[in-house]
């Protein structure tokens, strides 16, 4: 069982997100998952890949494996909402779990098996162990919440 | 075991398909899978979507379900070849896989689960069995090679 | 001087529209210009293109021409707010023009030129004259404002 | 008068690329200028940015401004070529000159001025001049043609 938070991304769909028959070209679900995924850190209190870059080498969350299944078209106009956690970590790899919602409807749900990376000095990618303090983060108890007080 | 042709899709890589990592943002490998497929059904003879929107209300081959495994990271300037064929037939679904290499390595790869669709006077989308014609255009022997007299 | 009333389009820039310069690749200025661009037309009162396209055959706004500056480099993880009006109506032929900020400065401005078209039976594109009733839309006083009584 | 070389670019134009009018999302010939300017530069014996940043710290040349016409629509199924040319050298700023052409006939064309710049230490990035010999790989006559022999 996940102790993940849940998080929330809402995506305004646009003309030029759908194909010649009138429904979003579903790589857009893949962008839009990996904007979700990374909304889910940030949202966590994980500094952007930009800094921790800088800091510790780490350059971002490569995907080892997607899955996902397609419910329901979607078109321009329309507004999604995706609800982010981790299914699971272990060692080096995680799963995150996205459900896209159109006014509470599922039209779309992926899960994405990922990897924390860094870049050394010759510029090549290396996996590496999923960060203790990075996890503690995602935890859905890791941040005092202004309603939990007696 | 599957009686499909096996046809080939070449991509250029380019700098803008390439993220802040330097390699490739994933879900441009679906957006070049889209190509093959739509490639692997013009390359067997069957008409584009807009002929068949025209002639016979089709207007594509939309996604039930993707599933896709990242083998190995890739950037710009290298150039990668998509082998696709069909997997499996049945009734309203079929699945195609994409293998990806690069210089003979895998580098990708994946299975679209997809249904043929047409739309009708309304505007509604529907999905349809997989038309004969087609399918048969899909196998291997649909076409007399010029080399396979005895 | 044009009487166009002035519309806000705002976005949430991520990892995956940015390239291996890490700053945004510049296409998707574009793409975001096209995204307020019909979202000005929409906070006007226009009824979005799918809808039109049946009521009355227009499919949409292609573009003549775009002029486009940048100004400052922008990244994943900052937000940036798009003011869009029409610069110039001209028999067929509009002007819209995209002023993009970050924390009130201008990082991107762009202009488009476009034209109203519609589809007729045999699928063919046309371009007619801009429709008075969706101009009128577009003007500053075109609706009663709850503040504007005397 | 330019010396400059000019290339060629060639492009299958896919269904993804289409919106739903059918025809070419125009944020993408934006795109494929892009790639057909790197094209230009790699045609021409200039390393790829990602070599530069190592050896140089060049990491590309970002726009400053784009001016793009779109004289006829283009779908998929179609191929298109770029040729691609600089117009003019002048201190930090070139301007490269892109015809798209369908079948020999122009259907879009577009003008980007462009500077080359490099990262520092501290991740800023900052325009240079014209590397003198990057200017000279671009000649008509940087290079010994085999056909140019007495």
């Amino acid at each position: 069982m996940s102790d993940s938070r849940t998080t929330t991304h809402t995506v305004a769909v646009n003309f030029g997100d759908c194909d010649p028959a009138g429904i979003v070209f579903f790589p857009n679900f893949s962008r839009w998952m990996d904007a979700a995924s990374l909304s889910f850190f940030m949202q966590c209190g994980v500094p952007p890949w930009r800094e921790l870059e800088r800091t510790r080498g780490i350059v971002g969350t490569p995907l080892l494996e997607i899955h996902t299944r397609f419910l329901q078209s979607v078109t321009y106009g329309e507004t999604i909402t995706i609800e982010t956690c981790v299914d699971e970590w272990r060692g080096k790899v995680f799963v995150q779990h996205h459900r896209v919602l159109r006014d509470g409807e599922l039209v779309c749900e992926g899960r994405e098996t990922r990897i924390f990376v860094t870049r050394d000095a010759s510029g090549t990618l290396k996996s590496i162990a999923v960060p203790d303090d990075i996890r503690a983060l995602c935890r859905t108890n890791s941040r005092p919440r202004t309603e939990t007080s007696p």
